[in-house]
């Protein structure tokens, strides 16, 4: 059994990409808002770009709010990329450990999905019961790309970011070589430093495009010694007219953009 | 529309108790494990302990491992509960503000919850959306009863924990007065320090029991300028042989040591 980690780089290497397709929905700018209509589409962008993309990561935020109709669609996604592809549930779970391990059930088990986002408010034992999965990933929530990310994140304690303490609780943790990072692409003064202190761990790297992070750098520092994944939602999701067609072209985009840095 | 602070309190002080049954229900534990079955138990608990319990926690995850199947129960929660006593959604979402505002439109809007727990690593602007709904409340993780508080939580910032500028960041906030903390009563030499900072924001408190919180202290404190809330799941649900008679008479004896503080 591949530990995640090796997985994600060969999906990468292999598809020379790192564009994360992000699966964020709007359902209400599409001609047709049905759910029968949004999952269609969803299986049609992913058979139309799944050659170029070697992930795909799904906000659950866009499918819990049509609760258990929107749960099902959640439950296929998995069988439409079959296995072409890593999978992330983005999702941002944290509890303690005995909800925590329900929630790895529910994503990893259930859900079948490669991998996860997670929050690290309530400490590593809310995080322990995900790594446990050696096959499965983990991104934590590191430094994250909005506003907010100053208000706890930034906070220093001993000369020393809160952020940076949870690359110190990943980097000593990864025992499963299944742990990676969520770093927003708009933090562009500190990726060097992160990257300086975060080792081989993998970055998940949302903000890109629509809310000012800059590709080439992101992908410049983030490939040194890791796999850098740069998260695109919205700039390919609302290309055009949001036909298919203009879907995949504007994953070319990115994919030419990223290869050209690779 | 009353805020949300007032209802909580309105129902608290009208069933004269501060009990918050969790329905943590761990199904492999009954005599059957269909979910059917776990509904209906449900629906047996909550009738028979609504003359007592102003409050309802609803821990997620002991759902989502069920997928759609598991969402289908989330779904009537809400109308099993029919006005008689608060609802919480344990789900402890947090993203950013675009996604956050669908989370709030999935518990709030279509589960129709009374209230939500959000975790605050990612700053104020994932949980604004959430302030937004007046009528709802908002429970913000602020120092858990789980080991790994001390991971980030007890950091020190400028002679400050952080989950003390959590504190302040709900104080500020709580323009709407629907803002509350959640505070474990393990955390038993922190409590009175804690609320003479937290002014009359109510807390949620959960650790009482299995983990070791302590009943009287955790009420008597608490309940000092606001509302403490006493999170029971485990020390109820696992209670003589888990009928709904052990259910009632474990809920009856919480109640009783409650009142017997208030």
């Amino acid at each position: 059994m591949k530990k995640f980690n090796e997985k994600l780089s060969k999906f990468c290497k292999e598809k020379n990409n790192r564009l994360c397709l992000g699966l964020d929905v709007d359902n209400s700018k599409l001609k047709n808002s049905s759910l029968k209509y949004l999952e269609d589409y969803i299986v049609d962008i992913i058979d139309n770009t799944i050659d170029l993309c070697p992930i795909y990561k799904v906000n659950f935020a866009f499918y819990e709010r049509f609760g258990s109709d929107g749960f099902k669609i959640l439950e296929k996604i998995n069988s439409i990329i079959n296995g072409r592809a890593i999978s992330i549930a983005d999702a941002k779970r944290g509890d303690i450990g005995n909800s925590s391990k329900f929630y790895a059930d529910a994503i990893f088990n259930f859900l079948e999905f490669d991998s996860i986002t997670v929050s690290p408010y309530m400490g590593l034992d809310s995080i322990e019961p995900f790594i446990q999965y050696k096959d499965k990933g983990i991104f934590v929530l590191c430094l994250t790309s909005n506003k907010g990310s100053e208000d706890f994140q930034m906070k220093i304690s001993n000369n020393k970011e809160i952020y940076k303490y949870v690359i110190d609780m990943a980097i000593k943790n990864n025992y499963n070589n299944n742990l990676g990072l969520v770093i927003g692409a708009t933090n562009k003064k500190y990726l060097k430093e992160i990257k300086s202190l975060s080792g081989n761990l993998p970055w998940l790297m949302p903000g890109v495009g629509f809310q000012g992070g800059d590709l080439k750098e992101s992908i410049s520092i983030g490939e040194k010694n890791g796999i850098a994944i740069i998260n695109v939602s919205r700039g390919i999701l609302n290309a055009g007219n949001r036909t298919i067609n203009d879907i995949r072209k504007a994953t070319k985009i990115y994919t030419e953009q990223i290869r050209a840095v690779l």
